[in-house]
């Protein structure tokens, strides 16, 4: 077992400044997100609170009417702990007038629809309160590709998005988030009884030492093997990291001119501002 | 007045490469794109049904209850022309359920609003149709940031990125757009009246002269003014291209761990596929 462990303390202090510091260098103080019940966004609003003041954070509660109780409880904690401003915006009307189109639409197509309904949600409430949209995604989560793209994955800012499922609940125990929030089974809570490491049918501890193997230690797929992890869960592994990484880029554009936007136009710095 | 114009054929069979190959090599064959009845999406939809053949598109028109029938008309046309499958799917319920939860909402939110739902429509029309979603985005709205984020920019591949709005035209004539519609003046289609020239407050024709010195020349402003553009008009583009320069990258990550998504994590090459 590598030991993933953090400096909690260093770690909180540069992800404060980060928040801090990427919404007032774009003009703004302020910070929308969307609370699920759920850990990653739960240590994203404390984090987000301790950055900008919790009455400069609003955390939205964004439930579909398959949405359980207790994660909207379990958000109501976080928001009453941290003290930031909050509200309650139901996705049912805007989601069925699209999913009650299809007949017997499966569930993956639904849950990208309610990802990406909480995105419009956010993004419009993010000009009604006149703050940033921060994203709560993980590390593990964004190289598995267990997200949905133009949904939970869209944000202005991602503090979380180096940090191993593993390390954000370190962290979170860290912070006082309720112990009955860190050690409940992470889901999308898209029906009853789903959970995440359901779906991959791994564990997030199993997969964050692999990740980290293979991403900060710059392992070979032969070396993971060698140190111990089964082949077929390489692969596998290997083949989800890969296959996502279109979520993790911008879309390519065909160059057809002097300097195109992506490969050669990249950066404002030789604008001298 | 600088000479913009492209070698059409040889841009034509560019595009129709590219289209295919991103497609293929992502072991997909077909696509899917919104069609307004403007001319981009026009453009696009007769290059996606050379590129991979009419009955392996889908054109997908998406009113929303203001849209005008003349935009309508002319994505038939294009429908018609081109051969490609098609789908009508208003989006009145979906925005309106959000829109009507707001009262007074400012015409900015409702047009992200529709941009976003449409957005929802075609990627989910895209699980459904089994293609990829091709972007309509051209190089002078993209630079000038005239487009909703996770909106009309989200796409999995974007062929007219790299082509001013005056070179998209230059082509639509070539391949047989319709007068009409490669003539009238561009517009979102929000309400009555909108044109893009008029929100913009400058033309196309004008602003494509300045960026492409600007970007593709790598003018300086001082450069741009003594070429005969007001200090005025370099200034108020060259402060809309850089205010919405994070439209054009992937949300900033807290950089924590040794390789970091974005940073030092950016491409698959070092694993061996």
């Amino acid at each position: 077992m590598t030991d993933l462990s953090i400096n909690t303390e260093l770690a909180t202090k540069i992800l404060s400044d980060f928040i801090n510091s990427e919404i007032i260098r774009t003009g703004y103080k302020k910070a929308v997100l969307g609370i699920s019940g759920g850990l990653d966004s739960a240590l994203v609003c404390v984090l987000a609170a301790r950055a900008l003041g919790p009455k400069n954070v609003l955390a939205i509660r964004m439930p579909y009417r398959t949405s359980s109780q207790d994660s909207l409880d379990d958000a109501d904690k976080i928001i009453e702990l941290s003290g930031v401003e909050s509200l309650t915006f139901p996705i049912t009307a805007m989601a069925d007038a699209l999913i009650e189109s299809t007949p017997d639409m499966d569930t993956t197509r639904k849950g990208n629809i309610m990802a990406r309904m909480r995105m419009i949600v956010l993004y419009d409430q993010s000009a009604a309160f006149g703050g940033l949209v921060v994203g709560t995604g993980n590390k593990t989560e964004i190289l598995l590709g267990y997200t949905t793209l133009y949904g939970d994955s869209a944000c202005a800012l991602n503090p979380l998005g180096d940090l191993y499922k593993t390390q954000v609940r370190q962290l979170a125990n860290e912070l006082g988030i309720p112990p009955a929030i860190v050690n409940k089974p992470p889901s999308a809570d898209l029906w009853a009884g789903q959970t995440d490491e359901g779906d991959l049918g791994f564990t997030y501890a199993e997969v964050d030492q692999l990740l980290y193997l293979l991403v900060d230690e710059r392992y070979s797929p032969q070396e993971c093997i060698a140190a111990g992890f089964k082949e077929e869960f390489v692969k596998e592994v290997m083949r989800r990291v890969q296959r996502n990484h279109f979520k993790r880029v911008m879309p390519p554009i065909c160059k057809l001119n002097n300097r195109t936007i992506g490969y050669d136009f990249l950066y404002m710095r030789d604008w001298g501002t």
